[in-house]
């Protein structure tokens, strides 16, 4: 077990009529908050009114900032920089999925930051203070509700960045499971993906003797794996949404990639797919990931022996470790494909053309400061550019 | 799922080498602390004076008091709380295992109590304020390090009584699985054993569709059977260490009880143990828990049939749960034995005559308000009483 810093202070706030309690849980925070969010579909669904409600209820006045996008753009994070300077904003209240929380935390640090926000994420500039972040999720996946991480896409420059800091750990996060009932199926599946590669990027390992963690990434995958097909068959299945959301936390706190190298190349190679084409990250995810395990397993067989047997629950031979492994990576496709996910970059629209650029980018060849990808293995931009090819 | 509120802020600082980081983190909470320890053995191994120069080298002054020992008692604690006002004392580091850490908690919050700091254990007072506490842990067991709890033992009243706030969890804990080198063999037993107790009061439940926390404490349970023995036969593994060392601040800082019904019954009736005969708290739990099992199973056979194929890896007919169930609690016995732990309560010197007066204060009969312990069975005090002659 290599050493590790745990600290994941985000309180969870869990179970129906949670979110009723919003304004009461404000109060020590701040006077005003900005209110940030989506669309109309926190309106349609009674959730903006209720959330209202509990803010008017406990004296607690807002502004307004609506209209974040998935892959939130960096324009709106400046609108919502300048809003909560005129409106002396004190804590910034993100009620949404994964977008949104990231979007209030970039508008979080860029009102105490001198100088262009969009350099923090492009030039990993270290902040010294935040506005504090607190959330109502609306949707079980980026983790974003508990981690101190947020990715924006600079939409001018059609590049994707992440940054963390400790100081964007949202100070509470509400997860009443309900919310998510009415998610359209897309979403659904898309956030079972995300969730699923947020253990992988930490579970696939070089470092040795890490049975605890191991166990961790093991029982939270298996728990998306079991309950992400019931909440897309009927929406209305409390338990499977109550399995998913916290499973959703568990996966990204940090938590379970304590003590272990990590990979994160799948993310990073996502990362360029949405950057240039706008697609769901946990579509793009559920793409790459199996591509990436058929070009990487060879690498680490008994890493990716114990994935077959331990959370694919492949049987047979452990005297021909391979093929478990691919049929443990058959089967990851086969759910995948169950839960209406795409298997193939053209089925999501994207063509062979920019492989090179994509792999040249997420390797920052494009940069000129070649930085290979991944953990267990290593991954040069030829390799990403292969693995795109795998799966095109 | 049940609803819940999980807030675990403590920092975890794990690894080699990280107790000499102690005086740099302690910088901005205080500038004189109080040193909480137990007996020379901190001396004898280096310990004390790394933990010294690290302060020195911060520009922390403190005071110091020694004298913690097993089962903490309320006479130290009142005379810390003194020692506290008088040197303007503004943060407790705790350099040891869960009995110091608990100390040290009870100190903390005494130093702001109006009144006897007893009744806060005694009536349940609600405590609105108390002084930070960090730690160097020694003994990886209690969980004491990452949790809100405390359990101080009144040796006038020869009553032990546990208590729990937010106010007491401590700010950071730094854990060095080289610290624990150097521990008796019983209490890495001891040790072993009530960390397992920590899960099992949280894993065995009547709440349904639990999948995620399921796999969690079947996750923290194997690794801690898996690695107790190792560290057993060889103190120096510092793999087999780093497993428990971890294993047990998860299996104690709240997250694996999530949204679940608890029990919590065999740490209630080791309790009145080791209030009256000072015997080990692990100890007690081992003889104990097997006895438990014996007598609640029938009340949720699949979940103990869970226990027995999940965790104990326990094979054969599922259509005869009882025969898994009964070698499922045979081979857990079998464990502590394996772990040079006692089986009986005449082996820790405990006779029958007060089974009766244990059972009538555990389940408060003898105090005038009777309350049943336990959640996936309630007890009475006679089973209670069933339990102790179970496992005489």
């Amino acid at each position: 077990m290599l050493n590790f810093d745990f600290y994941s202070p985000a309180r969870i706030l869990f179970g129906r009529d949670t979110e009723t309690k919003v304004g009461k849980l404000l109060k020590p925070y701040a006077k005003k908050v900005l209110l940030h969010y989506g669309g109309g579909s926190i309106k349609k669904s009674g959730l903006y009114d209720r959330v209202i409600t509990s803010l008017k209820d406990a004296g607690i006045s807002y502004a307004e900032l609506p209209g974040v996008k998935p892959n939130p753009r960096l324009s709106l994070v400046y609108e919502g920089i300048e809003l909560c300077k005129k409106e002396n904003i004190e804590l910034i209240l993100a009620v949404g999925g994964g977008s949104v929380i990231d979007s209030a935390k970039a508008i979080a640090m860029g009102v105490y930051y001198e100088g262009d926000i969009w350099d923090v994420y492009e030039q990993g500039k270290a902040i010294h203070k935040a506005l504090p972040v607190a959330t109502i999720l609306t949707i079980p996946a980026a983790g974003s509700e508990s981690s101190g991480d947020t990715v924006i896409t600079n939409e001018g420059k059609q590049l994707k960045y992440g940054y963390g800091s400790s100081h964007l750990r949202p100070v509470f996060s509400i997860m009443n499971p309900e919310l998510f009932f009415t998610l359209p199926k897309n979403q659904v599946a898309n956030g079972v993906a995300d969730m699923m590669s947020h253990v992988f990027e930490r579970y696939f390992t070089n470092t040795k003797q890490t049975d605890l963690t191991d166990g961790l990434c093991e029982a939270v995958l298996k728990t998306l794996i079991r309950n992400g097909p019931k909440a897309l068959e009927n929406p209305q299945d409390y338990d499977a949404w109550a399995e998913l959301g916290f499973a959703g936390t568990v996966a990204h706190n940090g938590l379970v990639g304590m003590g272990r190298q990590q990979d994160w190349a799948c993310h990073a190679m996502e990362h360029e797919l949405s950057a240039i084409y706008d697609v769901a990250h946990g579509a793009g995810l559920a793409v790459l990931t199996p591509g990436w395990m058929q070009h990487v397993y060879k690498d680490n067989i008994n890493m990716f022996l114990q994935f077959a047997v331990n959370v694919m629950g492949v049987q047979g031979s452990l005297r021909e470790p391979e093929v478990l492994i691919i049929e443990a990576i058959d089967r990851l496709r086969s759910f995948y494909r169950k839960m209406g996910l795409p298997a193939t970059l053209s089925e999501l629209g994207i063509g062979e053309e920019k492989f090179e650029e994509m792999a040249k980018k997420c390797t920052r060849i494009a940069f000129g400061d070649e930085k290979k990808i991944g953990g267990i293995k290593e991954l040069s931009w030829q390799n990403v550019h292969k693995i795109y090819k795998l799966v095109k």
